[in-house]
């Protein structure tokens, strides 16, 4: 276990522990909006800098340097994974990650391996130390990866996909061989995760991006199910695990039931209705609309006040977007959206 | 008024009156994935199959002959709206509509005009007495708009986008803006849909397709209440209203209090848990994944089974997808998916 970070207000508020204001992060924030960000990947390409734990360390560090935000997260990609596992991963311009020989036979599904994160992902491990060096315990240091069915999704679909008809014919038509695959990718995210925290990840994610492209009954048997095996597996870590799906308001309840520690709400619910859901089982993450950061300082500050209004007394919230913030969001917006939270959070957590 | 078509279910399914079966139509059931519209959509761009009423009307009842559905929905597009408003619109291959000069200042917004549908539209009144007169009575035919805040949406982006921001922003960002917008586009849109239901329309459908694009506070205030009037002035035509807002499961209690007939229910939320949101003011539609149309005729009726049995007994339930039909879809399955439904409902409605 690492030493405590000098600022642990995020890891206390996902233990649900007394904080004097609420911390702040913001997904994505290690990303295009930020000039500096900018001038890293002007020299080098995306794939790259997740290569390389010296760049990924050094935008990582970013905004935690300009923004002075509450947490890091380390900058990498989702589909890792897939790469790690056999599949030829390319970043197209403006369609973003595509996956050559997309997985939709049993042979496909077979020839899948489960890599060993101290072999194949050993440059984010490397990552996760650089960061944690230039960190030098600052903040915390938040590790991710996609979930097992976010990842199916793209494995199958081959890249992004408005409707995931693939993925989805197969949960539909072939549900066996769906959970085969969905196994060996479990496997090797729970290996990865483990991992990372091995390798110095002060917390997890697992980002659900694509659980809303799956009914609610589906959702709860082929994306929660083998969340749920994550988190169990990530219990002797000893680090806090937040789980962020997105488009599944209809699940938080049952998301929380997972052991996770915090629930991510997106900004297509409440968030005072999502922690009604959530109960005292677990913290929650979230939810400012993020185009809200195009409307003005302002408009930024009620936003914030509005979000800080519904989550009230009692702690256990960590700020954050509802989704990743836009590419090309105003800087000075962002510096509002922190300002705000650090005004107008502390009067909840008096007494 | 029409007289009663012969195959009235849908009608009195719409209006919670008995039924001998459930009554089934399919979103862009008139679409890509039936050969007989692909043989005219070979020969026509799409905008002139839109506004030649013999086209339209030809391709509109190609469902009734070929598949068996108990409604018509008129072959049409909501971006003639905005076209009729004044804007250039444009069909651009794997893009879709992009409307030139979009709405981003209170120049623009004044420049829109309230067309004047039996000038601006003729295209599509006539389409319907064209269909009307194919149909012979035998289905009824449904006619239909965009929602306010779904035309807003594209016509401050210029085109469909991932998240909305320039449309988001003005809500956010200078919310006077967006309401004189909205109600200029209220105006127009409730004066098209009287139109075709004088022109000979027997339901009416609102598409709130990008309903789901704002958080549900933002819903209600600049897409339902919006929705609201337009239902309020169709109440005289006398005509079954449906409003299907997409992503917006979180106010389907609302919207059956908008006074529509028929509340549309996407495939992201159980049909059980939507009817118990909406209760005894409004019958309901959908809401069968369409992905599920690829994975075969025995998963299909599985499908149509699982959607029934949440529906159970006492009527006031229209069959359909929970968002339109995919243009890949094998048509031996939509078939399959009729079959079902006129096999497995019936119990639904005895006694």
């Amino acid at each position: 276990m690492n030493d405590v970070p000098r600022n642990d207000l995020f890891l206390r508020a996902c233990r649900r522990e007394k904080t004097e204001r609420t911390p702040v992060w913001i997904m994505r924030q290690a990303g295009r909006y930020l000039p500096d960000y900018r001038a890293v990947r002007a020299e080098y390409d995306f794939l790259t800098m997740v290569k390389t734990p010296e760049l990924a360390a050094k935008v990582t560090v970013q905004p935690v340097d300009i923004i002075g935000v509450d947490a890091a997260i380390l900058f990498s990609d989702i589909m890792v994974i897939p790469e790690a596992m056999g599949m030829h991963l390319e970043m197209v311009e403006k369609r973003g990650p595509v996956l050559r020989d997309p997985i939709r036979s049993s042979a496909s599904a077979d020839a899948l391996r489960i890599p060993d994160p101290a072999n194949e992902l050993s440059y984010v491990l490397d990552g996760i130390r650089a960061t944690q060096e230039l960190l030098d315990r600052r903040v915390p240091l938040i590790g991710f990866s996609g979930s097992p069915w976010t990842l199916f999704a793209y494995m199958v679909e081959g890249s992004g996909s408005r409707d995931f008809r693939h993925a989805k014919s197969m949960v539909y038509g072939d549900p066996d061989l769906a959970r085969r695959v969905l196994d060996k990718i479990t496997q090797a995210v729970g290996d990865y995760m483990v991992a990372q925290a091995e390798a110095g990840a002060d917390a997890l994610q697992i980002f659900d991006s694509w659980g809303g492209a799956l009914p609610p009954e589906q959702f709860a048997e082929f994306s929660l199910s083998y969340i749920e095996r994550i988190v169990e597996r990530l219990r002797s870590t000893g680090v806090p695990v937040i789980v962020f799906c997105r488009g599944a308001s209809h699940s938080y309840g049952r998301i929380a039931e997972s052991g996770c520690h915090v629930v991510g709400v997106d900004w297509t619910t409440g968030i005072d209705d999502a922690r009604k859901a959530v109960g005292n089982k677990a913290a929650v993450q979230g939810n400012l609309d993020p185009t809200i950061l195009f409307a003005g300082p302002e408009k930024v500050r009620e936003g914030v006040a509005d979000v800080l209004r519904r989550v009230g007394r009692g702690g256990g919230h960590v700020f954050n977007l509802g989704h990743g913030i836009l590419p090309e969001t105003p800087v000075e917006n962002v510096h509002a959206l922190i300002r705000a939270v650090a005004d107008l959070s502390p009067q909840y957590h008096e007494g």
